[in-house]
Order: structure tokens, then C-alpha cells, then sequence
């Protein structure tokens, strides 16, 4: 099944999708993608056909191997377990651990908080506020978990599943208008890796389904 | 290190706690416990004393071999890793994703949102239509996922952390008065999982820090 190229059920400006597209980059995997917009038609992961695919309702969604995927945590986990090169988490299990409590601080302690069912839920003028405050207390924590761990990257040196889970947070902390300021460490390590190509060509920015008005 | 005794930061009541007390109850791994009352005196974990344990200010928090480690989901994979018997996680790849998968719909897509952060920020009358709401969307996608997936337990017929995931989230389900009828699948998968000793002595029911008049 392998010789048959994954696909990924996306959209251009999910965090969550984000995090698996610069896995597949990283790993250099080739793979077709199919947009799903979030916004458009009241919601196009509601239709039934991508129930089908997840019943979530939720991008991302990775068919690959035979088997169809959804959780990018999931996802990004299998991906390192079937196609290790690069690793995204680290040989030591201590580390490893580090890894995966970073990721796990974002992934369910700071995006579901501040995503779009929370935030339609929201009048209109408590969103900005309350996507602000789950960021801002999500952060002050990452920060002093991250002076312990960090190197260039999240968990010292390599490139970590935690890496791939930090940049979207902080791209969506950035269009939220979060003060970054007292986060001077995720700050830096955010930038780091906005250096590497597989950060770059995976960013919202850049996708074939980035309307003309938001590509870089 | 590992002769020195675990310490579990705890709340009888926190499911992603009892998630990791199911872990310690079937390796057979003794610890000791640090009651952390989230409710009590403003909520005990915003104090700082613990907030050097877990910055987060959440539990579980494991101290465990010199580190400290939070986010449940981590620190079960911890000791998966460190103490692997019974494993819980399967040794086949995509067994193991799909696993994560459910493990992480229900740390990432349900317990998030009907967790006690946003409760507070919704209006009383809000509260228990919106935590109806968010485990009823979830379990309706778990309850597919399961039909697919399901032996005995949630992965076919061995314990695995999705299962560790699911008890908790049901018990939270029966607190918040949903209705299960339209869940068989894991309606049965949680009965045969409260059969089992782990399950039943990590209840909140049962933790030192039970208060006398909610104890089983």
C-alpha cells in the first residue's frame, strides 16, 4: 500500500493540519491534498462525505497505508514510526516524554480553548478576549517548561514533534494579537524554526487552497 | 532514581488524572499521592508552590525517576515505555495510531471543551447544555470510530491507553446527564472496562481525597 501517495484532507489555515504538513515536509513525503474549507458553505467539514473520512468532522485527516488517520498528534506519531527519517521524537525516553508534554500542552491545553466551535459559541465581542487569555496563560507556562528544555529547538537541539505543534500556536497567538513579549524564549524558538524550509513551504500562506488575498 | 517512590498531584475528581491512576493501578507501580483541590480555597493548583510543579497549573503531575512531567497522555507513554508490562500501547504501528487517535479525540476534541475553565466562562444556565453538547459531538465520532476499531476494548481485545481515555470520559458524560442510548459501543466497551480492578480502585469514588459524602 505504501506505493500509493498519502492524502491529507486540509485547510490552509488549520494549526492542527499545519503540524502534520511540515511532518510530511520534514520527511520529505509525497502527498495529495484535498481542501476542505472550514468557513465556506456552513462549514464543508460537516458535508457527509467527509463524516465518512472523519466522523470528527475535523481537518486533518491523513488517508496513507490503507488506513485513514485523523489527530495530528496521531498522525505526525505514525508518520515517525513508519518513515523515521528525520526522527520527531528523540531516541531517550525522558526526552521523548518532554516532547510529547509540550505537544500535549498545545494541543489539549491551548488550541481546542481558543478553535472555532469555542469561539462561534462566543458573542461576538468576548472571542478576541478569550482566545487572548487560553494563549496568554498556555504561554506563560510553555515559557518556564521551555527555559528547562529547550536548545535551539523545543526539546534542546533536534527538531521535535513539540516544534511542530509551537509554530502554528504561534501563528495563531500572532493573528489573536497576543503580546509575545513576555514569552522571549518561545519567541526565539519560534523564529529559529521559521527558518527551515519545511516550516516555510507548509505555512498557511502557501497552500493551494491559501485564498489570493492571504498568500505570501 | 527509580527507587524512590512516585508522587501523583491528583484530584479525585479530574478525569485526565484518574487517565493516568488507571496506568500506576495496572502495572502495579506504587506511588504516593499529593491531593491537589481544584475547587477549594480558589482552586489549589493556581497556588505557587504548585505552579513550580506544574507550570500549567493543572493536574495530573507525575514526579517520577528526578522529573516532573504533566500532560496525561505524556506521562502514560512514560511509563509505557519505562515500565512496559502490561503494555499499553499495541506493538503493531497502526494499531498503536489508532490508539493515539481515540486517546487524543478525547484528550484534544472532548475534555478540553467541557472542561472546568471554560465552564466558568459560560453563564450558569449554559454550563451543562454546552458539556452536553461537546461529549455528545464527540461521542457520536468515537462511537463510529469504536464499531470500526473495537474488540473487547476500544483497539480490539487488549487494554490500551485509549481505554484509559474513555472511562473517565464516560463517567464525566453520566456528571453532565447525557444520555448514552445512541452509544452502544461504548456503553459496552466501559462496562467491561469497570470490570476490571484498575478501573474500579482509580475511581473518584475511592481516592484518599474523596470527600466522606461522595465516596463508594
Amino acid at each position: 500500500m505504501q506505493s500509493v501517495k498519502p492524502v491529507l484532507h486540509t485547510y490552509f489555515r488549520s494549526s492542527c493540519t499545519w503540524r502534520v504538513r511540515i511532518a510530511l515536509a520534514l520527511k520529505g513525503i509525497e502527498y495529495d491534498q484535498v481542501p476542505v474549507n472550514l468557513i465556506k458553505d456552513g462549514g464543508q467539514q460537516l458535508f457527509s462525505d467527509f463524516s465518512e473520512v472523519n466522523p470528527m468532522q475535523q481537518v486533518p485527516s491523513l488517508q496513507i497505508d490503507g488506513i485513514s488517520l485523523s489527530q495530528s498528534l496521531a498522525i505526525i506519531q505514525y508518520l515517525d514510526e513508519t518513515r523515521p527519517k528525520p526522527k520527531l521524537l528523540p531516541e531517550d525516553a525522558k526526552k521523548r516524554a518532554y516532547v510529547r508534554m509540550i505537544s500535549d500542552l498545545i494541543a489539549s491545553g491551548i488550541q481546542p480553548l481558543q478553535n472555532l466551535m469555542v469561539l462561534q459559541k462566543l458573542g461576538e465581542g468576548e472571542r478576541l478576549g478569550w482566545a487572548q487569555s487560553c494563549i496568554t496563560k498556555g504561554f506563560h507556562a510553555l515559557e518556564k517548561i521551555l527555559q528547562r528544555t529547550s536548545g535551539l529547538y523545543c526539546v534542546e537541539d533536534e527538531v521535535s514533534m513539540a516544534d511542530l505543534c509551537l509554530v502554528p500556536q504561534v501563528y495563531n497567538a500572532v493573528r489573536f494579537k497576543v503580546d509575545l513579549t513576555p514569552f522571549p524564549t518561545i519567541a526565539r524558538i519560534n523564529q529559529a524554526l521559521m527558518e527551515l524550509e519545511a516550516f516555510n513551504v507548509s505555512h498557511p500562506s502557501r497552500q493551494p487552497d491559501t485564498p489570493p488575498d492571504l498568500r505570501a
